[in-house]
């Protein structure tokens, strides 16, 4: 798959390469599926063709109302260029309702609607199992100060309304999703971006009225098949054709 | 249609009368269409049938992700109780793309991105045709304060940023759309919420594709059939079956 072009990282869904123009990288969306910090792993064929074209869609939309993200343009079925940022090593979490690790750690029953949404962290580190960490952490580690905090709070809960307005529109509820973000550079102004990638596999969906899972719990918990779950978002936002069954080369409507 | 309850306020497209409990109103939706401060006037079946469930839809969409509103439930087919508020006498208008009035004062042609989205006000008043007003105009006169402003804008910014993603998910753009906002009491306390309604009545909505308007434009600028354009709204949104046609009952999925 990859030609002579340098690889710059290679994580558990997705490689970075060089891209085609200074400041600017290749990202390729692999077929493989990892949960609980890689101890469960599948490869799942078609998974990384939705997720590369699904991620393009919210990534445009956010540029659209002005939230400044990574994404560039798509390539192929399965890379999309992008802008090269300094990743602050954070996972940010926006919750709107209990589920996985906040059910576990609180007791809360799955779908209790918070009292507000919940922006939390997780330090990234795979060997620690990205643990979750506070502000305070945050600050006193220089992972990322204050003000960016503020900014990042200000991003997460822009991105929160507009992708609650995306699902609520098609039937899904936006229980909760991760960003990461990064830095980039204009002379000595610094800017804080959304990277890295927005989609199923960093999404808790909901169908509204059945309560079916759509996003990567589907693979974590043993329910069905991804790609079909996948797919029903992607055909949802009108992006396969309405008749559109889960297949191995995903038909995405451009 | 109404029987010995008592009218508060009648406008051009809605009647508002006394609610079944204290604090509450009943919003009644006319099949009435007005233009151009009414100079222009129809009734187009089906209408408020279609705007009351729409405005139901997104106001609920409004609640989930915590701007407050003023919409409690809907009644029926024409009607919704809503929380009785003191209106702030000014249409909020939030525009993302250059059309309208906007088009014509500055000489935009209409489509033309706005370089972020832009919040204005126009003072309700039927005789003087809304006329536009500056923040300074609004404070001057007393219609709300700058702390009221500011709340005022963040909670335009965010119903925007969440109707920008419930319009995007569905193949449509949100280029303008006005609200209005009401004062509520809890003792001393004073609240601003979002009231009047969210409809094709209230937003300019473009297929993205063909840029053909599913709103009000189209009975301002004799385009075709109003119902046909809102029900493809609501069509989209999974509120009619996928192959509603217009009609003058339009029959809703609840």
């Amino acid at each position: 798959m990859a030609p002579r072009r340098k690889k710059i990282y290679e994580g558990k869904a997705k490689i970075l390469y060089e891209g085609t123009e200074p400041g600017t990288l290749v990202q390729y969306f692999k077929d493989d599926a990892t949960a609980f910090n890689a101890q469960k792993k599948a490869t799942i064929e078609g998974k990384g063709v939705l997720n590369n074209r699904l991620s393009e869609f919210f990534m445009q939309g956010l540029t659209n109302i002005g939230v400044p993200n990574h994404f560039i343009r798509r390539i192929n079925m399965r890379e999309q260029l992008i802008r090269q940022v300094e990743i602050i090593p954070l996972e940010v979490i926006v919750r709107n309702f209990a589920a996985g690790s906040l059910s576990k750690r609180l007791g809360l029953e799955e779908g209790t609607q918070l009292p507000r949404p919940i922006v939390e962290y997780s330090f990234k580190n795979d060997e620690l199992g990205d643990p979750m960490v506070s502000e305070e952490y945050v600050i006193a580690f220089g992972w990322a100060s204050q003000q960016d905090l503020d900014d990042i709070v200000s991003l997460a809960l822009r991105v929160n309304d507009f992708l609650s307005g995306v699902f609520f529109g098609v039937g899904i509820k936006l229980v909760d999703f991760k960003i990461e973000i990064g830095r980039i550079w204009d002379g000595d102004f610094m800017r804080l971006i959304v990277a890295d990638e927005i989609s199923p596999d960093s999404c808790r969906l909901w169908d509204v009225k059945t309560g079916q899972k759509l996003d990567k719990d589907v693979f974590r918990r043993d329910l069905g098949s991804l790609t079909d779950a996948y797919t029903e978002v992607a055909r949802r936002l009108g992006l396969m054709p309405a008749n559109a069954t889960p297949m191995n080369k995903p038909t995405l409507i451009n």
